[in-house]
């Protein structure tokens, strides 16, 4: 059943980015649950991601790992979704994509591993500082409706979930500009069917986990 | 001169990058060097680029940052160069750039900061570890000529320079799948004419700057 496009996830990870994405797209997807550990070590799934990861996807014959990567390509193969703006306005579109899954994640995974460069380090870091880092999203946020401009994009996909994230488990400071620009993407029905059927699909996982 | 699209890079910088994605598309453009320190962190360069890093570029009335950024957009935005796969077939040619701006930079970047995160944080730290980041990569650039499949892409020209410059100053391991790679995707008249626009451009910043 649906098994041209498949999603290899487990509720409790960044698969849920993916989730979304799928759920704007609406074309119908097999989810398979992987959980954490031997399973997604084992040379089956290896054999999608070879990190030994979550998420990733296959549509047809294609593999496609790494949640930004995953809502590009979406946008993209699924043009009647709307999510990706003409490749002539891609500007803020790829901008803000590349800023999230390369600065940010990095600055906040840094962060998070107790780790800051000082001050000469912070000119090949390629995220700078922390710092800079969330002034320069905190700009980026409010300078229109949604983060490549009038109209909600794949782009808001992959950011919104960073800042969301990140204001839910506190891994970004709260400020007013991510708390609306998180309230301006996130109403929407893909956004909360996903989160129901990921809400759902953690009962299936929790019991082969120790708690 | 050449106005609607200016590149704003540092010939000892990330902005090679820019350039030579530059010299493929070959269409005009102006060079504004900007000298590492106060010029980088100035007002004025800051409202191009609020990181107060380079590269960036304009083109028109849009400016784009982030190395990957500027490679994406520019193929999109001049298809005539033929750096991009069609819209439905983009599944290895995203996958690869962000894995090259996302896990391969962060995990590289954090090997030169001397951290190595741990069994129990590489679960959650999107790169897992260095070495999970070097095979996956070592795998993905031998299956197919080019990164994203038998056709010359911008994500060659992003992903190669990370490896080509990870070869050049021994942040990457030398293998011989990279060094195939990199010399299959440096063999190009544009990135001979961006390094020797860069090259020639070293002396003109050179003397702004003690050695
Ligand atoms: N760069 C990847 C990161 C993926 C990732 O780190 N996934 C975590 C869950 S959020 C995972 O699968 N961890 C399990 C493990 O590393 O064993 C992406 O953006 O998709
Ligand atoms: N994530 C950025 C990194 C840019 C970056 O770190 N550029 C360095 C030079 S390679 C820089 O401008 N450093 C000067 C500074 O931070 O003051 C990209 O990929 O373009």
């Amino acid at each position: 059943m649906h098994d041209s496009l498949v999603l290899y996830t487990n509720p409790m990870s960044r698969g849920r980015i993916a989730r979304w994405i799928l759920e704007e797209v609406g074309a119908p997807y097999r989810t398979e649950l992987i959980d954490y550990g031997p399973a997604m070590k084992s040379p089956d799934y290896l054999a999608i991601n070879p990190m030994g990861k979550v998420p990733a996807i296959r549509h047809g014959t294609t593999i496609v790992t790494e949640c930004a990567a995953i809502c590009a390509y979406l946008a993209d193969a699924f043009p009647e979704a709307d999510l990706a703006p003409p490749l002539t306005a891609r500007g803020a579109y790829y901008r803000w994509l590349f800023f999230a899954a390369g600065p940010l994640e990095a600055a906040t995974t840094d962060r998070d591993l107790g780790m800051e460069p000082n001050t000469e380090q912070q000119a090949r870091v390629g995220y700078g500082s922390i710092e800079a880092v969330l002034e320069t999203l905190e700009q980026a946020v409010s300078v229109s409706e949604y983060i490549a401009g009038a109209h909600f994009s794949a782009a808001d996909v992959y950011l919104g979930s960073h800042i969301g994230w990140g204001l839910q488990f506190g891994s970004l400071e709260s400020c007013p500009a991510f708390v609306d620009y998180w309230a301006r993407v996130s109403d929407r029905e893909a956004f909360r069917r996903a989160n129901e059927l990921d809400d759902r699909a953690m009962s299936s996982v929790a019991k082969h986990h120790p708690a």
